[in-house]
């Protein structure tokens, strides 16, 4: 059950995703997640995201978690979902991959989550001449999430 | 095979995801898909999106294609990959769930897409009183894209 109000109605003030409705655009990469405790731990804590909306939705019996490093204009936003009756975890298939989030610096970052604990699933690399440094670590449902340093 | 040069230089010209290269951002959501033909006809021809890159990974056997809306400082791009030697469709888990497309008429690309025979998962509906209009679509490797509606 979730510990806030319950949210059936829409806010019309919260449906904003950038100033230019013409224009199609992605919006968000929607994962269901198990404990959303050791998500904003890792999403937020740990990586610095921020909670943008919570929607609990009484009708359908779940919880959504929209999350951004800025607010919904400002780019790409992940949405985090959770049956209030789930069991269990769940299963990754072999198609889905990963979500990428650049970061100034991989190293740095890798050091941080790896000393909290998060596990790394490829440790910092540049597999391309030239190209960005990359890693890869697992969010607390097991979703690969890959670093790519966006400073030289 | 791929039909085009093969890649393995790093472009640094490429290596641009917006100016700001001090704060994190979202890159992209990775999906691995069997044909580069049909993903091509659904999100680039159907939805409008635009081939950013294609890299030809040739000591990984890979291809990668970038496609936005815009460029990548814009926002959001969606990473199609798939390996030379794979065979057969990918698996999908239970905790994928999916991709959201804003678009300015919900009902209007639903009928577009589905006069190109677009398997359409969820017709058009409104989920919360007051809210946008979503539906959703399912790609051709199977994987869910919700359409949200951005315009009042």
């Amino acid at each position: 059950m979730p510990d806030q109000p319950v949210l059936d109605e829409f806010d019309p003030a919260q449906w904003v995703w950038g100033s230019d409705a013409s224009a199609p655009r992605l919006l968000h990469t929607m994962i269901r997640v198990s404990d959303f405790e050791a998500s904003q731990r890792f999403y937020i804590d740990l990586l610095g995201m921020k909670l943008l909306d919570r929607f609990d939705v009484a009708s359908r019996e779940v919880t959504a978690l929209f999350l951004g490093f800025g607010d919904y204009a400002a780019g790409g936003v992940i949405e985090l979902t959770r049956k209030w009756n789930a069991s269990g975890p769940h299963s990754h298939g072999s198609g889905y991959g990963h979500v990428a989030i650049g970061v100034p610096d991989v190293e740095a970052t890798i050091a941080r989550l790896e000393a909290a604990g998060v596990e790394v699933a490829t440790a910092p690399v540049i597999p391309m001449p030239g190209g960005p440094m990359i890693a890869f670590v697992k969010d607390p449902d097991g979703y690969m999430i890959e670093l790519v340093q966006t400073r030289r």
